[in-house]
């Protein structure tokens, strides 16, 4: 049976830890867990499943653990953002996900706290003290199923006609372990691969796409059960394997492990991406004064 | 490991089909499955984990099956509803759970769509026909990390006041097999256990408390994870139960299954059954009327 | 002071009706009052402060009149749209306005509910049917505010792309007087103009800036209070004016006039609005099919 | 025509100044203006259109005034909320008002940010600190149009039961002027009166009805359409004011005058309101304490 995630250092984990041209280092930076993944060739990435390039992934203490705004991990997060993004020039934010389905919805809730200053410009801004702030567009995808358009070419439309510098997308994760769930954020210059997140976005969205570097924010909301049962359960006899997958899947209807509180932890989950990508974004400006233009 | 789940056919097919005391019949209406369930003495009640009384569950072919308002199968589901009610006299509904926690806000959003009638009344509601409508209070109870106030004390305290006849009480609830979430409907004559239901309402609300008939009415929408994980593997050794149960409940936090699309569930679900009770409170009216008075 | 309109049939009520170069009749449609105004000249249009073109005003009898979804009222709405739109080919819906400002979401609560059908295309559609169905993308644009995109080049950037045949923009407006709001709908083949509805689109959408036929639907949401309090008060004295805009816009601050329950007026509206356009688009089925397709 | 007021404050500009037995005094603290109504007689009441009793107005200096979590103006109404609190007890917050009409959401809305402890005791409480906490109660009422129940018996029934030292009612109100619509707070130790607030509540909810002390607090969030207009025309002839009336209030349909963005307003309102009540509710605690436990 097959075990899906979008974390990396999952699909490392699972292969184990001693893979040619991977590197892999992890610290401990204000009580954060740092893991840095780097898969250096496309043949390493075939292995792990993952595209190659970097992947930062942090850790925090715990699913409950709700940082105020001013929490100073916050920056350490901003930290690793701001490394992989371009020192100028315009940036589009881009939400992933639908919505209506809430493990589905950290994309669109992160898109909408994210502060858009494309719009601002000249007198009134220098007047007023935000041309200090980064050139900044924001963008909710929605789902296929409800617009008829992919997201690729949803975000390729756009990127075509006001020409950022680079691309964030942020969408839902599903891991594989369920003490991850709301607690793990990866981020990655690697773009999003089809088929990847809690949705089911079909189109890369990748610097080979879009033209522009483009980075990958996600946190896990689910695991998928089949991938939790096939990790606790040794089945090897084909036809006990399709037993379980019916009982797990019933109808081939995917479904997922979630905490019950599922709407708190996409709530929070998108609050700490979007004030870590609000303070990436704006270096210039004090947090006090950041926060004072979220509200 | 235990197995969790609050409908009585599932329990019932857990412990045994030959148990004493315990009456059991199944018969397919209109395309639905209806079993009753009759457990007839306290004891059988203690073996089977379930209050004594009268259990109907109602089977729909499928989750995605969604109803239409005029489907005749409504019909069905409000005749069984209607059969434990007193014929005449005040009804209350009482929606149980959380409306910010998507698989606990089966309740809340079936309250919002149950048609309130006490208090039109007199010459008015002879004029415009209303007086056909039987007599309806609503109410949604909120949990109680929320008010401070016991599910149960809340809806006695209004119990007292208003002397309804008898109470439907709505709650979310978890099965034991994914294939039934959204598509199992239960009513009972029992009220509603301590601790059952996706959420965790304390007190019991049964005629025994609340001094009137209590009809208890649910749909699950989770599994409770560690009974899937439980009903797949067989672990007898405590210290492999121990790291099993670290797994799928991580720091003791419950994790549930669900669908990805629990929000479609939960909105569904909760139509059907606020529908079915519609229907059952008010007899009197066509179905027409009665879908244009719910607009 | 100005008198604010965002529907043609009150801009000539207000210049007088024997205007050159305007066509206008008006006839009763199974109770609805259809209204066709065609301003046939650039300088008839701006004599109305109007972009010339044709512009059908339906009436509903009452702003509480909420039809059923079967209505036959519904496709007499819907024959009017479909007259302005080509006959074959792909159909951009694009829904204008801020979906967390009530009076102002009428645009994406509609889009939230017209069928996106490009996506289902080849094997699939035929062998379910859906080739029947007419191909159509769905956008939700936000506002300028909130993503540092203006209106207009959001559409454009995806008309590049997606190429469609004609474009439907979805708008709220501002009416005159207060017994339209929620029972009028306009339908237009001219575009939007800049700075037309409730919120506050730039950018004109148009034939000329699209490249292809645009059709414009809107339902007054609000009365412009200023526009009110002018329509009704007669005050010539510069400083007199002055006073009364300050009562009436403190601060410069716009104020709307609206009946309480907006929200009802904005949910009920998208709903008309999105059942007139999937029913216009879809003519090649029979409504009970389209609504089994909308659930 | 009828002016139509729920601070008592218009209510006393409007009638003059020197009004027997009502005492009025006006500072300024931090910034915000206080203003102390003292209506001392029934008959001082029936004169104002009025409840007996005290009236406390905090104005702010603008609707856009969105203050911080931690702005020590917060400090200034939870001070004056303190003030006609008993000193210990329970105290039940009771949010009045239809949770899905934006203009009326303010009490729900409130009332969710509360903090409920009446359910947290005996050793836990004390093992994390929370027997420093005031036991509190929290209560959505609903409008008596869906839940069939008046709001004066729904609190009076949880009264009996939990039997608290005092409540407070949160409601949306409506104010005669626009520039105080979410500027200003009113706190009162009269109760609220039948048939003010946005909504319609009808039963008077006072000490006399309750039996404890009932502090009432609210926000105006709209002006009524038709007080707005006869507080700018002067029109004697009653036919003129039935045509008047007609316009302003089609078909008899109240209308009122808000600022678009009236979700924005309720939303600030709300948490304004929250915050002071429970910053009013728990002085054992500091308020950064207060806040973490309010996330």
């Amino acid at each position: 049976m097959q075990l899906r995630t979008d974390l990396a250092v999952e699909a490392r984990e699972f292969l184990g830890e001693d893979l040619r041209d991977v590197e892999y280092s992890k610290e401990d930076v204000k009580g954060l867990t740092v893991e840095r993944l780097h898969i250096k060739t496309k043949r390493a990435g075939q292995l792990l499943g993952k595209e190659w390039g970097r992947y930062v992934t942090i850790t925090l203490p715990s699913l409950s653990d709700d940082m105020r705004d001013t929490d100073e991990r916050i920056g350490v997060i901003a930290k690793e953002i701001r490394r992989l993004l371009p020192v100028n020039g315009l940036v589009l934010v881009a939400g992933l996900g639908n919505p209506e389905i809430t493990p589905d919805a950290l994309g669109p809730k992160c898109a909408a706290s994210v502060l858009a200053t494309r719009h601002i410009s000249g007198e009134v801004a220098r007047s007023t003290g935000l041309d200090r702030l980064r050139c900044v567009a924001v963008l909710s995808t929605g789902v296929t199923g409800q617009t008829g358009i992919e997201t690729g070419e949803f975000v390729l439309s756009i990127v075509k006609r006001i020409k950022p510098t680079a691309v964030i997308v942020v969408d839902a994760l599903a891991s594989r372990r369920l003490e991850r769930l709301g607690c793990t954020l990866q981020i990655s210059d690697t773009g999003i691969s089809p088929g990847a997140g809690v949705g089911n976005h079909r189109t890369k969205l990748s610097a080979e796409t879009l033209g522009v570097p483009v980075i990958a924010l996600g946190i896990p909301t689910v695991v998928d059960a089949l991938t939790l049962v096939s990790d606790l359960v040794n089945v090897d006899d084909e036809r006990e394997q399709e037993t379980l997958r019916e009982k797990v899947s019933p109808k081939g209807r995917a479904m997922v492990v979630t905490p019950k509180e599922v709407d708190l932890l996409v709530e929070r989950g998108a609050r700490l991406v979007s004030l870590s990508i609000n303070m990436a974004l704006h270096s210039g400006i004090e947090t006090d004064e950041l926060l004072a233009l979220l509200q």
